[in-house]
């Protein structure tokens, strides 16, 4: 997509060969029209898939879920918890998920209830790295009985292994956009 | 806010004498329309006031701080963290703010680079309770140099003492709806 590949060649910076850092737009501060931009794109590419739920995790995906929430006519965003909370009951889909961003092994949670069994889903996420947010999230799927209908993530890092295996799975998985490569700082993108 | 007063009324589950579970529509599952309606609602009321920047805290203020920020012109959002991650730097202004849902004490995280010195910044949240979190908010944006235009939460927990408190402090408290209380689990609304 056209304005994030600017925005990440404009305000991106690339950190030793892995850590694509763009928290000044997409997951610390928020470019909001940009965000805005991002979740009309995802809608349009997933136009005709009759997408009944926005799935994403907590934090970071929970923008750009609303934003392509809105664009897909206001249907609901359900956002997995990373932590216990007064505010998820104990009748909950869970899964196990390691971020790469914050080292750490995470459990994340959805209350049953918000997962209807045949509901259509879209997993959005900011960032797609070794694709383990996404496969927690299909697990998740996969116990309620949903569809996943599609994944869509901000940044794709092309480097590491989860985009392929996720389509070698049969996953419809777009990315906005796509980070081949860091060299000496600077963020190497995929043409399209 | 009639919307989300009706929402409360018929989706909210009061537990015990102090729990207002709004899970379906708020923090967990987000009602797309109803945040996107909320988000009008804030910035009407702030209008004329000039917001630089929607401040909140991960992760349940950021749907609502999105609609505000849209309905504000599309500025930008910036969201604290509660925890480290590589998306945060180390140069970072904090604050310590205990979370009554969650029972545990967190620091909270703002890159200094996303609060320009003399931004005008108005705070959004799901929740207030005790008022930690605005607290916590305001201690990081007068370490900025930042002014505080004004707060604005989704539900106020009116038998809490963060609201009185805030407010007396001087602050612009905009609250769309208001709990007195629970009473055998039906959830008591303030009258405008």
């Amino acid at each position: 997509m056209k304005e994030l590949k600017e925005a990440i060649l404009k305000y991106g910076v690339g950190i030793g060969d892995s850590i694509v850092k763009v928290d000044s737009f997409l997951n610390h501060r928020i470019d909001v029209e940009l965000s805005t931009l991002m979740g009309r794109d995802i809608a349009a590419h997933f136009t005709g898939k009759q997408i009944d739920i926005v799935l994403t995790v907590e934090s970071s995906g929970i923008a750009v879920a609303m934003t392509t929430a809105q664009a897909l006519g206001n249907i609901p965003v359900v956002f997995a918890r990373k932590s216990t909370s007064l505010n998820v009951g104990p009748d909950v889909y869970t899964a196990q998920v390691y971020s790469f961003t914050r080292q750490v092994l995470n459990t994340i949670r959805v209350s049953k209830a918000y997962l209807p069994a045949g509901s259509r889903v879209l997993v959005v996420d900011d960032f797609l790295a070794n694709g383990a947010a996404i496969e927690g999230m299909r697990d998740i799927l996969t116990q309620a009985g949903c569809e996943l209908a599609g994944a869509a993530v901000c940044v794709e890092k092309g480097f590491q292994a989860g985009g392929s295996r996720l389509r070698a799975s049969g996953i419809d998985l777009y990315s906005l956009a796509i980070v081949d490569g860091i060299d000496n700082g600077k963020i190497l993108l995929r043409e399209d």
